[in-house]
């Protein structure tokens, strides 16, 4: 599909059809999750793709499903046929940064004034969101309040934390997020020319 | 351009072309930030698209372009014929957690297990960088040791904290950055299915 149709035409679906999905699109869209930068090329991403069903009824329950369900939206969690994990170490990175050719003048650690790890996984995240558009699939993306709970369930390394997870399915009539309602901001209030404000 | 293709071509390039960028292709660029998602349809992000010479050769300097120039790579962020600047505000976020629809079953605000501005700032990034790849040309990525320095020089809001600076422009050869000499992460030891490390 084309970039331009592809970046257009995501938004979070919150229910999907009981169609399976095919291994083939789930193997690209995990896989475009390494595709995102990664400060220092520390590579500290990891990708759970879940089809079982056990697990993503657990997960479903750890996401606070019932909640979901008695607000009135749809079973979509435990009813996507696959869910995608994306996982982060910020161990990796300080490991990274602790490398000779990554020390600050002094010779000495750097300060992280800005935390990679979380906007590296975003960038993930991203490509994961946009790559499930190009497979004609729909995506949907929810935190848990239960983080060491998701970890534990999948399994993850000591070091890894699970950035939320990844609804993936085909599209089914949803219900609209009541976030929505919010009025959209402007262009011109995000988008600003050289300092912020000035064109304002 | 396919989707496919912008997603495989995408890499930082460290060395740009003084031909100039199109207007429409830095418009598109910078509106695709906004294309990301934000938890709870926060819409805090911002976006700076500099141009002005003296405001880049500012950020170059903030960004330690002389230790680049110095340790043998271009000065390729003074120039980059367009900067393009990504910031975040928390307390946004914060506040929108506070409105009564997100607040948690006993009526508290929730806490944050993940900070999501910063993934949100990552997904935001991620679009900014495939949308450059998309409109043919070459983007690249820093952070700034003084996060307030840059702040300031862009005269953003006390609550938006810039993430880093996109560097645009046409692709001139490059050093490659010696972070790409680590060995490069298998799809196996990064991708797994239903647990962490069944399928290993």
């Amino acid at each position: 599909m084309d970039f331009s149709q592809v970046l257009a035409r995501r938004r979070m679906v919150r229910n999907y059809t009981d169609q399976s999905v095919d291994e083939g699109a789930l193997d690209r869209i995990a896989a475009s999750a390494l595709r995102a930068p990664s400060a220092g090329n520390s590579q500290a991403i990891g990708v759970v793709v879940v089809t079982d069903s056990q697990v993503r009824s657990d997960i479903a329950h750890l996401a606070g499903e019932e909640g979901y369900v008695s607000a009135g939206f749809d079973p979509w969690i435990s009813g996507a046929p696959a869910h995608i994990v994306i996982s982060v170490s910020e161990t990796v990175y300080r490991d990274r940064y602790a490398e000779p050719d990554k020390l600050g003048p002094d010779g000495q650690v750097i300060e992280w004034p800005i935390p990679y790890w979380w906007v590296d996984a975003g960038a993930a995240l991203m490509a994961v969101l946009l790559t499930a558009v190009d497979e004609d699939l729909a995506a949907g993306f929810l935190g848990v309040h239960s983080v060491p709970d998701l970890a534990n369930t999948l399994r993850l390394p000591d070091d890894h934390i699970p950035i939320g997870v990844v609804t993936i399915g085909h599209p089914a009539p949803d219900r609209r997020s009541g976030s929505l309602d919010r009025p959209k901001k402007t262009k011109g209030s995000a988008i600003h020319r050289d300092h912020w404000g000035e064109d304002d």
